[in-house]
């Protein structure tokens, strides 16, 4: 395995590589479950149903890549640790998987990180290094951090291992979806470097070929939608200014975007008012905890982004690594 | 079936009439998930499982007991409506359900309900009728309406087929944790008028005749717990005082006594504080709204009231109904 960031792309996961994964992560990760939301098939006009990565440990789905990726580095390599670069959620996840094999990690994460993402992170056992989003580069930090300590670098996306953990969200999902006899027409996923969407897709795909696969993302922030739109790798023109916190990566990946190329139908935003929206709705009528990045795709079903009638959807909600006081806002805003 | 409130007590149910009201709601209500919640284990040195019930259509377990009650009423009579009494689960419960089968819905409601839950019991098309919760009776109330409609009243608790209804948590839970090869040795219930926790203990303790069923009741509304203790149908001092308002019933029923004096272990109570903390920590780490009176049971858990090390618990999460502002304050007070 290559855990080098200046390394060639290698080639991008398949299936089997995703099956792989799923059975390495079955006695760790939680299964989330698929939700029917009657009350969202009321408003949208659909069957619309949510895979609640919320309810993943560690609160998002980053758990799934982060434990198939760290599970692969032989042992006496892994003992010498492991560093990563998050807003929050892969840091997390990073931070836990470690503390299982019981080895140190450390995490650069920005300074502006939630509070939240920066505390549970600490709390699972990891050194957290702040950084400025604005001045400093938070490969060069970590690729300075991996060199001291001989740790290995666990990449937020553009790796095989990480695409292909992230995609076992869409191997329950086809799962799930099968045992109750349906066929989902659309399944609708946050995107930031495009790592869930890619491995996602991968997995759908293989038992619903005809599955439209749907990248949604910030306004501002839709590189990959505007990427899908050229076909070729585009760049958000700022990193701050929407407090979707968890998708403001500037550019897709070069493995994820190989990936994505191929297997998306297409981009779909969403602005923060439209999540914070969504984020109201989940509460008032789903019980979920969704965090803004987490709620993108919600949000886009809501607004009629995706006329779902008379279809079956799926929509990922990604995450629910949220501060009491920016969750509070969103959903007494949205009252 | 008999539908006056005056009439004797009838039969309890058993596991048959739960195991037919499952196969009624099957079409109609959501299979709520049985959580695994990794951070749950951390806290309790236990394996603590999560039932969902938040997740339920119109937000908590009452629309299980609703729809079996009113899908058995004779069509003719069926048409002209259903009445019903309640703090505000019940009541969206049995305005949705008769939505479903388009009839009317009148519902009573104490003035102080929270907003949150008069709202969407109106949003279902029921009237609703305010009654001062000190000064009037909201069984006169409802029986006067009942007399002026020709109209069915639906009871909360102390019914055989509300029971039946609600015992389908406790059906499925059996039927999860089956899956899963593991073997409850308790499960915690919130409770008010006990057809949640009857229905529950019925189903159970077909599968699993050990497991231990605990009560769970805010402090100075625990007539379930003294009830069982002496062994008669006791009762609360007041009726107000406590911010779980769907628990704040001021005696077990007839019926719904019958059965949990049979197959209860005992009661637990705890404190508003300690409920405010669990809706925090579920929040925080398990990502689900839950309301103040849906929290019991899992805040006690979590301050020790029954100690989960090396034991497999499940927790009912009842319901995730709260208004924005009391669910705010209750998550900021525990960060």
């Amino acid at each position: 395995m290559n855990s080098s960031p200046a390394a060639d792309t290698p080639a991008p996961p398949d299936f089997a590589d995703v099956a792989n994964a799923a059975a390495r992560l079955a006695p760790h990760a939680v299964e989330t479950p698929l939700l029917d939301c009657p009350a969202l098939d009321a408003t949208t006009g659909g069957r619309v149903l949510v895979k609640a990565e919320m309810l993943q440990r560690t609160g998002s789905f980053k758990f799934r890549g982060a434990f198939n990726r760290i599970s692969r580095i032989d042992d006496a390599k892994r003992t010498r640790g492991v560093v990563a670069f998050s807003s929050g959620n892969h840091a997390q996840a990073v931070a836990a998987v470690a503390q299982l094999f019981g080895v140190p990690a450390t995490i650069v994460m920005p300074a502006d990180a939630p509070r939240m993402k920066a505390e549970a992170t600490r709390g699972y056992g990891a050194e957290v290094v702040f950084y400025d989003r604005a001045g400093e580069s938070r490969e060069e930090i970590a690729g300075r951090l991996c060199a001291e300590k001989g740790a290995t670098l666990i990449p937020p996306f553009d790796d095989p291992l990480i695409m292909a953990g992230q995609g076992t969200v869409g191997l329950e999902i086809a799962r799930q979806a099968g045992a109750r006899g349906l066929v989902p027409d659309a399944v609708l996923v946050p995107v930031s470097g495009g790592g869930l969407i890619g491995g996602t897709a991968i997995a759908i795909k293989e038992t619903f070929p005809a599955a439209q696969m749907w990248a949604v993302e910030p306004r501002g922030f839709d590189d990959t939608a505007r990427s899908l739109a050229s076909g070729r790798r585009e760049t958000n023109p700022a990193s701050t200014g929407s407090f979707c916190d968890a998708l403001l990566v500037t550019s897709p990946g070069r493995l994820t975007f190989q990936v994505n190329s191929r297997l998306l139908t297409g981009g779909l935003t969403v602005s923060d008012a439209e999540v914070a929206g969504a984020m109201g709705f989940a509460f008032r009528h789903l019980k979920l905890v969704v965090e803004p990045g987490g709620a993108v795709a919600l949000a886009a079903v809501l607004t009629g982004k995706l006329d779902c009638r008379g279809r079956t959807v799926v929509v990922v909600c990604s995450g629910g690594n949220v501060d009491p006081a920016v969750f509070c806002q969103a959903i007494c805003a949205a009252s």
